[in-house]
């Protein structure tokens, strides 16, 4: 046994031994080193061994924790939303969402922007500045509707890797996926018409479907499979259902990927009932997982999947640079396009055109990849030390949003504004229903850095949900008693 | 009398005597300085003189010409639309505009383009340059929903230039003007309402109401001082009509400015029958005379005004820059706003406060509106020369847009089609009708510079018209002939 492995098993004892806690601060790498006389570099090498054997879990900046074990919170069961379809509201609690991103004395626990502090991305700027210097006329002129070649030859070569054979041709460019979603949307549907969602959904969607007038069904979905298909299938025998709106892979809020024998079945239930496919792929270039997850789209035989994507989420939201590939659509989408705001800006097209081509697209999302997926690491771990039990959290497998879901009573627009006054913001679970459930949840990003405001942030976010968890369950007993009671009232009534 | 005046007078005696015809090349500078054995200069002052008087015309890089006296093609008359709501169509035609604008080999001479060569705009590329360099982080994320806050306070300092007093709170920016057209008719509308248009108006718009289910009611509009309010008040009393869209300033296509009276007279209109009026002003600061118009905005007093406008034709129409000022719509622009593209890209919108804040707008805007004007005298100098008697121009007051009326059974359809052939488009008037009207009419453009490919150009297009014009008075006669042949049958039938 080396120096660094006894000094590891000395301390994964101490763990047992509960001399230190689930959750708790280990001593420096300094203190140890002083306390046993070994190098710093021992000292790292121990707390290394015991972070690979998950014991301990690293916090940039702020040392090791002990993990805890065997508390993994529970997954969410499946959801369980209103049956019928319904109108969306919700508006102001997404427009809180947007300003609070924007408030920098506020931390957006809540927001979905990406991380865009990475050294992979930096060759963008050049790339911008060496646009402005050649003064190409073409990026102060309209581009054509469609969008600039370069850039959709780049897209149909990435989509090759999520199994699509789609060419230049099938691609309009959008401003942002908002937009691709918004003329898919149009461009299948007329107002008054249906549309089947997961249930929770990304409040876009739902904010859009609002805009057009059109009516909702939320669908049970699995916080690991996706959208139920058997409740689907029920929802489809049940009303005119016109489209599917999905976002298979690492979905928003909750994290999964829908496994590729499911993709297969919802696009054949779509063919059963002849409805169309809206297929948001947003993240799906940050699935953990290398090679990344197919879409729909790559299994679509008859032009029924409309692939939406963007850049916002992998290189940066403030390029408005998006996509969409109807399919046989592809005429309808146009015109909506041309309405919508005519031909996308042109430089920012270039830009990202000239990233792909010149090789910087694919490491950055490596890194992003692996940044995301230790973040959820450090997240989870002190998600878990901070939270109290009773609680569920999703497991995502991709992308930096994560879903807590709290026991029923429990009312995270209240708690959103609580804690406003400490300067954080979550992502209330409401927003992502039409019908207004999931008051009980609430949606937070581990997309950025860790940092002792995280950790404050959480600490403060735990203590609150403990208190809650706590009336709640007294709540629940209460609202139990006095049922109790009004079924024995109700007994003596019937005496 | 000094040598150029007398050198002057003596070819205007000669102009006048019919030596040199009307729309004839007059000798070269060199040549009539060798055969009168004056200086270059001399010659020029004397070509200067007579051009001051208008009895020549200067075409750059293709020497002087006599101008046409006395043969100002007249303007057209006041237009006579379908009076009732109508369904738009025209899509086709719409995408071929937008294709052959894009095509090399073609002289896009019916598109909006404004012209974009000005050394006055070169300081919008080291702005981008220098914003790159910076790297601001906030250029790549997500900007809030109203738009990066300096270029609102930018564009309400320049509203005050058409009487408006706007602050930046007021503006919520958009993905170009097409995009402030089309949540401003959403959030005044919805799918079935009925709006009143100017007839013609500008293709973009009548998409955008096709594409919502909107109806759409014509209005003559008078070539000089706009849409006839007495039609729009017997429309009114016949319609329920939600809303107005007017483009009051260098109309698109005519070219008009409505007068300050008509516009408060139209405002007190909309008061009437409580109707929005949807403003577009993007060619109102290219208005020929300085100060530029007011805006009808600048005299709403209860929020019914929607401004549209965006920097696509002052500056650039590849930065997708524009804005709306919704009044009272206020919330409801936003809420569409953000269900079409999310937030607005933040690198075009620092980029035009900046160009706007060092004071790089005015002297660019100035020099623009003259070089408009000044190409307006040479195209309509020309024009005039190639162009058939019996046809209708407009005279623009603003702008880079003229629009051409010929006798009624010509085909502009067809004329676009055959030209083609000789790499010339133009764009066709039934357009800019919802019902088709205007098929005998055709829109120019004069923003770029008149060079011999334009002078050609016109050329061919004036001989096309001469023959379109003889065929058509020949198909006017022969139809005309035919009515009488068929009187008479029918009065034998009586007999
Ligand atoms: C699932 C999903 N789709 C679409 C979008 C919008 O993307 P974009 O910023 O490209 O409009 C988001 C971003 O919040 C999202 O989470
Ligand atoms: C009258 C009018 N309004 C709006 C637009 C669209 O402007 P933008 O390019 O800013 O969307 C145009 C451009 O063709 C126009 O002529």
């Amino acid at each position: 046994m080396t120096r660094y492995q006894r000094l590891a098993t000395l301390l994964a004892q101490r763990i047992e031994q509960g001399l230190y806690q689930a959750g708790e601060r280990l001593p420096s790498v300094r203190s140890l080193s002083a306390e046993h006389g070994v190098s710093i570099s021992t000292v790292q090498q121990a707390y290394s061994l015991l972070e690979e054997k998950q014991l301990i879990a690293a916090q940039p900046r702020s040392g090791y924790f002990v993990a805890r074990q065997g508390v993994t919170p529970p997954l969410p069961p499946i959801t369980r939303p209103v049956q019928r379809p319904v109108e969306i509201t919700q508006w102001d609690a997404v427009m809180d969402l947007l300003t609070a991103r924007l408030d920098a004395d506020v931390l957006p626990l809540g927001s979905g922007t990406p991380n865009i502090d990475a050294s992979t991305l930096k060759p963008l700027w050049k790339i911008i500045g060496r646009l402005a210097h050649q003064q190409d006329p073409r990026l102060l002129n309209y581009d054509n509707l469609y969008g600039v070649p370069e850039l959709r030859e780049q897209i149909a070569r990435l989509m090759i890797d999520s199994g699509c054979r789609t060419t230049a041709d099938d691609i309009v460019v959008t401003t942002g996926c908002h937009e691709a979603l918004s003329v898919s949307i149009r461009a299948t549907c007329q107002p008054g018409d249906i549309i089947a969602v997961e249930s929770p959904a990304f409040h876009g969607t739902m904010q859009i479907l609002r805009g057009f007038g059109i009516r909702v069904i939320e669908i049970p979905t699995d916080p690991q499979s996706g959208i139920s298909l058997e409740a689907l299938e029920l929802a489809f025998e049940q009303w005119p259902i016109k489209a599917v709106v999905v976002v298979p892979n690492c979905n928003n809020p909750l994290g999964f990927i829908m496994p590729a024998a499911r993709k297969q079945a919802l696009l054949t239930l779509a063919q059963r009932f002849d409805a169309a496919i809206i297929e948001d792929d947003v993240y799906g270039e940050l699935a953990f997982d290398y090679p990344r997850p197919i879409t729909i789209k790559s299994l679509d035989i008859d032009g029924r999947v409309l692939l939406c994507s963007s850049f916002s989420k992998t290189l940066a939201p403030g390029l408005r640079v998006g996509w969409v590939a109807p399919g046989r659509y592809f005429d309808r989408v146009l015109h909506m396009k041309y309405i919508s705001t005519g031909s996308t800006a042109t430089q920012t097209q270039m830009a990202v055109a000239a990233f792909i081509r010149q090789g910087h697209y694919q490491p950055h999302l490596r890194r992003m990849r692996h940044y995301y997926q230790r973040n959820l690491e450090t997240f989870t771990c002190r998600v878990r030390h901070h939270f109290p039990c009773g609680i569920c959290v999703t497991r995502p497998q991709g992308g930096f949003l994560i879903w807590v879901e709290l026991p029923e009573p429990f009312d995270a627009y209240r708690l959103n504004e609580n804690l406003r006054r400490s300067g954080i913001q979550i992502a209330v679970g409401s927003l992502f229903s039409a019908a207004g459930k999931y008051r009980n949840c609430l949606r937070l990003s581990y997309a950025h850095a860790f940092t002792d405001k995280t950790e404050r942030a959480l600490a403060i976010l735990g203590t609150a949900l403990k208190k809650a968890v706590l009336s709640c369950s007294s709540l629940v007993e209460r609202s139990q008693h006095q049922e109790r009671e009004e079924g024995r009232a109700s007994l003596k009534e019937n005496d």
